[in-house]
């Protein structure tokens, strides 16, 4: 096992109706908050009348900041800085799913920072102070409710990066299963593949003898394996969602994988895809994943054989290595297929063009992965194995 | 699922070598400390010299308090309050397991307040402020190193008591498996009951669906399971220690119980028996837990099928209800006999004199338990059964 620190301070509120405790919640940390979300949805939903009428009786007042969109763009970011700055706000309430607790979190950090808070993104400095920022999740996917991370990008050189520091863990999280049943059926699809990914992403390591990383690991894939179906066949399912909110929570709060190395390659992939075509993260994950899979199970076939075995139930006795580890790979392949997502790119009108841009992009600074590690021809053969 | 919180601030620093970093680790919190150890055990491995030393060589200057014994008594709680307040000391170093970590706490919470810190034990108030704490752990077992609570027995009137509260978790603990080359045998066996116990605490439980808590737990023992052998065989073997230390810790940091009741009918039961007997609190447990299971199964019998399908690899498919449950419980005593842990009262010299007496001081002041609530009836039937 490797040396490792474990460390997360992240509260996490979670249960039936605690998004009206949000008010109180946040009171006990400040009295003044930019509340930072979407847009349509939570209004639609009544989230944002829950949020904001809680906020008002527990005596918090707050400014608003509106309009992030998936894969947040750091043009909204330097709007938010400035707002903080104009309005004298210290602290931060996101209300909706990764892409605005990233920009909460890229905000918190540029408040505090003379330069430019892209520099941050560009690992050219890590932040040394920030805002606190509290969470009402209103999706399960990113995680990014309790981690120490935040993704941003460039909308003019198209460039997705992100940033890690222990100051980027969230105050709180308030996570409500209820808030679930009105997601549309695309994101709950794409936020599953998200929590998969996290959790592939720490189990596919290079390490040997790290039993209870593996245990863990695996348990969380099948809980979301066995939850995210009954979802989709039934959006008020509140003990489902409970447990695909909470595995969400898990997969990215950094425990899983303790003791090793991560990997990250497909989610460094991912990010080209999503910077160039705008597509849902997870969306983009069900289709790189697989793909990276066929392409590095090979290093390491026996981590593909026990993924075969103790996450999708596969009597890999009576196979040899190597059919052993595609029937796993074929069966999270399927998977992902069988809850409505695409698995090649042609699918969701992705040609062969950008596909050089893409992965010398990938590998602009460093190769990517720890499993096998790719550089940009490894990155370009796997993206047309997913044509 | 149930309505929780998960929250865990404990800075966990784990690997090789770690403690011989304890200085630089407690100077980022404090430049003085009262170092509480048990005695001779750390002096003889050289755990001592190095703590102290790197303490030296930070600048950090220490106080000390050693003497701490298993089942940790109240008056050295009260002898460390005293030097604290003498020494004007606002930060405890526990270097040790469970008794020395819990022996802190109680000190740490004692200084800041006025009256007398068994209050604390006995319910009657709740800390509201305490001195914060580091923690050295040389023995996984009791994961007071980043659990709420204390454990703490008043010797005069053979009272074993707990106190949780958010302010016990320490702010970091160093984890180094090799600590754990020197312990003694009988420590390891206790110990590696008492993680187990941690564990199905948390497993036995009248909830259902709890997929992903149920998975986790299953991980966790079986990680356990795999590896406390293998270091009774090999008292050396890194990688084994490293998971049982790991585990020991996730197993009572709180994780793993989220989303549904917890028992704690066995702890409760066998702090009645090490207050009396001093006896190992995981040696206890070893006895007191299978004598649990048999007397309870039936309450909820699904729950004891999958723990002896999903822990123990019971086919149980094959063997109906009541024989697949007892088969499980069948497995979980030979383990604890396989690795030198006795399971009958008997077995320690322990006679049925004081068990009316354990059984009323267990139920004194609440039922047992939430799988099957139990009065003291029901906990003298489960210690006789145990004879």
């Amino acid at each position: 096992m490797e040396n490792f620190i474990w460390y997360n301070p992240t509260k996490i509120i979670f249960g039936k109706g605690k998004h009206l405790q949000t008010g109180e919640i946040t009171a006990e940390y400040t009295k003044k908050v930019l509340l930072v979300y979407g847009g349509k949805s939570i209004k639609a939903t009544g989230t944002y009348d829950d949020v904001t009428n809680s906020l008002k009786k527990a005596g918090v007042e707050y400014e608003e900041l509106a309009g992030v969109k998936p894969n947040p763009r750091l043009s909204l970011v330097y709007e938010g800085i400035k707002i903080c700055r104009e309005k004298n706000i210290s602290f931060l309430l996101a209300v909706g799913g990764g892409s605005v607790i990233d920009t909460c979190k890229a905000i918190a950090a540029g408040v505090c920072y003379e330069g430019d808070v892209w520099d941050f993104y560009k690992t050219l400095m890590v932040p040394e102070k920030m805002l606190p920022i509290g969470v009402v999740l209103t999706i399960p996917a990113a995680g990014s409710e309790s981690s120490d991370g935040s993704v941003i990008t460039k909308e003019d050189t198209q460039e997705k990066r992100d940033c890690c520091c222990d100051l980027m863990f969230p105050k709180f999280a308030i996570l409500n299963p209820e808030l679930c049943y009105t997601l549309p059926e695309n994101q709950i699809r794409a936020g599953g593949a998200d929590i998969l990914a996290h959790i592939m992403e720490r189990y596919f390591v290079p390490n040997e003898n790290t039993d209870l990383s593996d245990r863990l690991c695996e348990g969380a894939m099948k809980a979301l394996i066995t939850n995210l179906p009954k979802v989709l066949e039934n959006k008020k399912d509140y003990d489902s969602w409970a447990e695909i909110m909470w595995t969400g929570n898990v997969a990215h709060n950094g425990l899983l994988g303790k003791g090793r190395l991560d990997d990250w390659a497909s989610h460094g992939i991912e990010h080209e895809l999503s910077a160039i075509y705008d597509i849902a993260h997870g969306a983009g994950l069900a289709i790189v994943f697989p793909a990276w899979m066929r392409y590095v199970y090979k290093e390491h076939p026996q981590r593909f054989v026990q993924f075969a075995n103790k996450v999708w139930d596969i009597d890999t006795d009576s196979m040899d290595e190597d059919t052993a580890c595609l029937a796993g790979i074929d069966a999270c392949e399927s998977f992902f297929r069988s809850i409505g997502l695409s698995t090649r790119l042609s699918e969701v009108g992705i040609g062969d063009e950008k596909i050089p841009l893409m992965a010398e992009k990938a590998c602009a600074s460093r190769m990517l992965g720890s499993f096998k590690k790719l550089d940009s021809g490894d990155v370009d053969a796997i993206l047309r194995s997913a044509l």
